[in-house]
């Protein structure tokens, strides 16, 4: 077994030119592309490992990495930075927001803005939980009172996007990375192929021909998630078996225990979600990498989308079809009450005590050390002695599980919470909470992760809008069936469902046009661009004004 | 009255450097931008008009043209160049194709791709045109068998306009177009307001504060529109009392003459339709002016949105009417034909014939001018004799009513011609007629026009696709209405409806994710686009290299 090697980066080359000109986040994201820039010259090999050869003009780290020389890399926590944070960020109970610029500059752009979008969705749900506490309390029984609370929804989830996306842009811009243009992708180091020429740069690397990957696409991966979806509509359709049974059984013999039973399916379905879209991101994340991206957003892109849609499906497709062919309000409160309880216990459960203990069992020594650690909090620890603790921590996987679990609840207060109106409230506490369980991990749990320069929440606001628009459908849906709408057009259904559709295809106008006309960019940081923009102008002009003056004087100067 | 000035400009200063570097169009775009930079530098007036006064910073010619002292700016037609143009493009009937990259270099690439946008549209047209004439010979009477063609039109209307988008991108990659940034815009000529700072550039300029501009548009602008609109609506009604009226008659007394009657009230609408249009086009220049938009492109959006709206529904509501209210098929396809070959007839004649028949008259003097020309084509004429004789000619005003005629006629085809296939044929017809007219009329009838970079369509790419997503929609209710349909679905009404509804949800869905996974660039330039950015990229390293290398040698020099 090759001998460990630990690397050790600091900032403080970079951040001598006083703190304020870069933040901690960038130091370190242009160590590491420093880092990975790093490329053999000449055709050798590894001092000391005569199996792992280099080839000029390749990454030396990539290569020390695939061959297991290199175990892990990465940043070490700033003790005191990380108190300083941690104090003003979770270990306090306190009214006031996240220090999400302190955030920014010591995890990075991407960090933040998901802090920041996880800040701004609570603050939004708060009218809709302040709105839906009377609602629930009063009027528990009559369910079909719900058309206000659904056109409330309805205008919310447009405004709430399109709002957000104005103030990502407000904090991109103060951080920087607004226009920040995508850097030229080098592939993403699980992606292999025959050696062939690169035809953007001219440079030979692995080649995969872009007909296979689509192959595998549209043959293999497209099938599989097909074949899941089936798969979901089936467990779904025992699920309403189960439940039946149950409803019966409590009908045939009315005590405690059997109306007790008619809720075990409904906990049970939901445990049973949680569970398949855990193996299904895996069996995700496995074809993805199988079809073979050539560049890291690419492969993101498709991750995401496979994962989405089925998640999707898994969740709401029971709520549909109580919904909408079922037609029976009163279980659809019930099951959307289940669901999002049982997910936000089971997911609190996993995202911050399952890895909390896990981390105990597996090295109480460590944790030993830790505490050891924290009783000598004011003194210096060795740094082999930081660098090793830090090592045996769990490493972040990045974002996409935290936006994954705020989409799916962005689904159920948007879709349905007029229902069920104490959706909110339950989201807005799980909110809460959950702010401090991922500031916690983020500094106590977890490795501290490499920065992403970020400029907004990319895929992810397309994946919130997606859900905005089927709100407004099945909204106008729930409207068209509420017995208070209906009670206008007593004789002819076919009027009513033309009417409902009518001005669903009205209001998805409305809402395109709202979006197009609201500008993404709020004005004054529009302004500030243009400034930006006009004084480089002014300088080019200024170049090139000098550039002539210099032509002229050496003309003159050749002509005397 | 101030004496005329005339200026003449020509390329020779700028395309010495051989033909190829610059294309026509570009060296009078650079011509015309620097002619509009030139600044006074002092307070001062023009030299013999006491009355013009200078400020500093502002533009002379500007100045020159707001107080008549200069009449007109245009650029002179080139002889030679135009007469090879002409003779490639429209005065031999030919197979082959327009000669895009000609036009761009004399016209500039706005034109070249209006041009090239109405001849991929024909050949897009051609299958619907070979599939419409058997329909409309052998199913003339069977007008309720145009499911397919409608499933068709669907298809065919997405497909369409996310290929020209790809094909567009091709057009403007190799005209260099593609990823032109928009350039800081100055205030349009038109703009006025009081002296303030510009919050941009903190030079003092006209300032119009924003909010009164969205009062003059959401208090004045708006409130017309509508009224336009419901008055269009009231021409519309009066149109069927007429139509009620002559049917009535015709089966009281059915005789030629009474069958001729019916057709009238068509006829009077469609030419009612055409001056309605025409005069709101009017009020819209001159409410959109009034709205006093700082820049051009905003104050071409406004425009556009005003116009479009009101033709849209000017041309279409008593097509939806008749289609979705009376459900007449019979009917709609009478009145669908009346109005496409009216239009058709009246634009031909306002758009060609007229402007060359009121020339013709206006100026009789100078056609016998331009005859003696002809007669001495081989012999130069004398420039001041050149410059007075376009000086008469009409100014050509832009793409604007040609890509809206298009617009128009490609609602015809997408959202009704499955109910009368001809439309397609007369369609094509009519294209082929217009590329003839427009590239006579902007070679002979016109002032050469000033070329305008442009890398798209612009907003007109989002007007038809705005008409392509209405055409789903309409596409699928009259498959919804149809016998064959409504055959399937024989008791309940509801349920077709219910179906209907979800089929044209998939579909819409299915639209937007196409438009989603086709990307907007064909591969082959996204790669050399790559290329650019990565020898750019290349470039900027060695450049820093090479920076590195001075400032060492500089130290070593300080230090030694």
């Amino acid at each position: 077994m090759p001998q460990r090697l630990f690397a050790h980066l600091t900032c403080s080359v970079l951040s001598g030119a006083g703190d304020d000109f870069l933040s901690m986040a960038e130091c370190q994201y242009i160590i590491k592309h420093q880092l990975e820039a790093l490329r053999a010259e000449d055709e050798t090999h590894v001092p000391g490992y005569s199996q792992a050869k280099l080839y000029p003009g390749k990454s030396i780290i990539r290569r020390l990495q695939s061959k297991g020389i290199l175990v892990q890399m990465f940043p070490l926590h700033d003790k005191e930075e990380l108190k300083r944070l941690s104090f003003s960020w979770y270990r306090t109970v306190r009214l006031s927001l996240q220090p999400l610029d302190a955030i920014r500059r010591y995890f990075g752009e991407g960090q933040a803005l998901y802090f920041g979008f996880l800040e701004y969705f609570t603050i939004a749900l708060l009218p809709m939980a302040v709105l839906g506490v009377p609602y629930y309390l009063f009027d528990w029984e009559n369910y079909d009172k719900y058309v206000l609370f659904a056109v409330f929804n309805l205008v919310w989830c447009t405004v709430l996007l399109e709002v957000w996306k104005r103030y990502s842009a407000t904090l991109a811009y103060c951080w920087g990375t607004l226009s920040r243009k995508k850097a030229f992708e080098e592939p993403r180091p699980g992606f292999h192929g025959v050696l062939g020429l690169n035809p953007v740069t001219g440079r030979k690397e692995p080649v995969f021909p872009s007909v296979s990957r689509q192959l595998r696409i549209y043959l293999v991966s497209l099938p599989f998630v097909l074949l899941c979806l089936y798969l979901s509509l089936y467990v779904m359709m025992i699920y309403f078996q189960l439940e039946g049974w149950a409803l019966s059984v409590y009908d045939e013999d009315p005590t405690l225990w059997t109306e007790v039973l008619t809720y075990i399916p409904s906990i049970v379905y939901a445990v049973v979600i949680e569970a398949v879209n855990l193996l299904y991101r895996y069996a995700a994340e496995f074809l993805t990498e199988w079809e073979n991206h050539r560049r890291e957003s690419s492969y993101q892109n498709h991750l995401v989308l496979k994962v989405l849609v089925f998640n999707f499906f898994n969740c709401f497709a029971s709520l549909f079809y109580i919904a909408f062919v079922m037609q029976d309000m009163l279980l659809l409160r019930q099951s959307l009450a289940t669901l999002l309880i049982t997910s936000q216990v089971l997911n609190q459960l996993m995202e911050a005590f399952l890895p909390y203990w896990l981390q105990r069992r597996r090295n109480k020594k460590m944790i030993r050390k830790v505490l050891r650690r924290r009783a000598i909090e004011e003194k210096e620890l060795p740094l082999a002695e930081q660098v090793r603790l830090e090592a045996d921590m769990n490493t972040y996987l990045g974002t996409f599980d935290d936006y994954l679990e705020l989409f799916l609840l962005f689904g159920y207060v948007s879709l349905f919470s007029c229902i069920y109106p104490l959706a909110a409230v339950l989201v807005v506490l799980n909110n809460i909470t959950e702010v401090y369980s991922d500031a916690f991990k983020m500094c106590k749990l977890f490795k501290r992760p490499f920065a992403d320069p970020a400029g907004s929440i990319g895929v992810w606001q397309l994946a919130f809008e997606t859900i905005s628009v089927i709100a407004v459908v099945t909204n106008c849906a729930l409207i068209g069936m509420s017995p208070q709408v209906k009670a206008y057009f007593p004789e002819s259904a076919t009027q009513l469902i033309l009417w409902t559709v009518a001005v669903e295809h009205l209001l998805l106008g409305f809402k395109f046009i709202l979006a197009f006309l609201i500008p993404d960019v709020p004005k004054h940081i529009r302004v500030k661009l243009a400034q930006i923009e006009f004084e480089s102008l002014e300088a080019l002009k200024k170049k090139v004004n000098h550039l002539l003056v210099v032509f002229k004087l050496n003309r003159n100067g050749s002509e005397a």
